[in-house]
């Protein structure tokens, strides 16, 4: 049965790598602070995610949020991740909690651990033969404020499913190119997310069953030093595409 | 030799437990939004920690800052912990790191962890024998807004103590009642902390060498499910009360 999807920052790209391959698999609900400029699958709601009464209208009727929105700027200046992220992120799990919505999947972000990356362990976490995992049980660590808006987000999850019973999932996101991995950058490949990959990944959030879950949304890259073990697990994820293969994946 | 310590939210519950044994141990720079309404040790500044250019002001010539200030409340609502709690949070650290400040000890909350009191483990882990221990390792799981809050300060500490250089202790401070422990509440046992073990543990936070540390802020309980080997090892925490043997303990 199809489900009924909101999805919050559609216009941006994870929304639109979503969108590029799940458009006929669910009934959408797109919202965006944009008007849309193209053809879009299902209803488009123009608002802003710190818009209590648009957000709690829009979640009418919804199983399952897809929720992107917020400033994506990794260099976003406090005020506006606070206000977009954090507050945002809170409107849309209470108006979540509140309509009973079932799933909730959040796009938290690989800069809510970039603190790891220190300087004893860089570059070579970066390289294929390097063991360092992480697995989304360690403690948040960001390397900019952004990234701390998403260690908030991730807080706000735990709590509106622990005493709101929402699932939830948080999805670390890596670095999401387009048709190839980054080029002459280790870091990137080592957290690439191709476009099939990101819609596949968010189509087990809304499919899968979970209670709250935290995982890396990377391709199967050898570089990776982020575990796709629990996204595997939880969710079924089967990614396609790996950084140091990419000439094979002419699709990705 | 003195420190100089700002102490932020110096009129609250946690500001007059430091300052009854503290008083004459460092030079105080105090500040609350309300006035004083008694003696008081060193400089009180009347201001609000939302409030940037009375914060910057107060930092100066500041080497520990002993940030208490936000909303106590367990039930207060989502606007005012994401403006008093989260939001002062950053411009209090912000500031700190801004001025040269070395150490900030941060007041975070049982709270932050309040869920991991689920339905299976309670209340078998408020007893003396049950060994379930939560030691600062583990990911938030927040039991209300305001712990979410207080989760959000830990993750702003972590990123200003790694892209600052600040040293940061998080101390997440269980039940803090003055003269004997909560009665007929084993809950509040297990996480008491007396007045005079609360003031010698952030006389360790300002005299102890440390880089980010999480600790809980808890008299040595027989009933205890939060571990105090860290707030030992790295603070030199050495507490005198026990609720068990309060009444051993009359100036606790």
């Amino acid at each position: 049965m199809a489900q009924s999807v909101l999805l919050t920052g559609a216009a941006g790209r994870v929304g639109q790598a979503v969108l590029g391959d799940l458009a006929d698999e669910h009934e959408w609900r797109l919202m965006d602070r944009d008007p849309p400029t193209d053809d879009h699958p299902g209803e488009f709601v123009v608002g802003d995610v710190t818009d209590e009464k648009t957000v709690r209208e829009a979640m009418e009727g919804i199983d399952v949020v897809i929720h992107l929105a917020g400033d994506p700027r990794p260099e976003a200046p406090w005020d506006s991740v606070l206000t977009n992220n954090i507050d945002g992120t809170q409107t849309v799990l209470e108006a979540a909690a509140n309509a009973g919505v079932e799933k909730v999947a959040f796009a938290s972000s690989n800069h809510a651990v970039g603190a790891y990356e220190t300087e004893d362990r860089t570059p070579e976490m970066y390289q294929p033969h390097d063991d360092y995992l992480l697995d989304g049980t360690e403690l948040p660590r960001p390397g900019n404020l952004y990234g701390v808006s998403k260690a908030a987000g991730e807080s706000l999850g735990r709590y509106y499913h622990d005493e709101h019973g929402l699932s939830v999932v948080c999805v670390r996101i890596g670095n999401l190119t387009q048709g190839h991995p980054p080029i002459d950058y280790e870091r990137g490949q080592a957290m690439w997310l191709s476009y099939r990959d990101c819609a596949h990944l968010f189509d087990r959030c809304i499919r899968a069953e979970y209670d709250y879950e935290i995982v890396y949304g990377i391709s199967d890259n050898d570089r990776k030093y982020y575990s796709i073990d629990r996204a595997r697990e939880v969710l079924g994820y089967e990614p396609r595409d790996n950084s140091a293969h990419h000439d094979d994946d002419p699709s990705a």
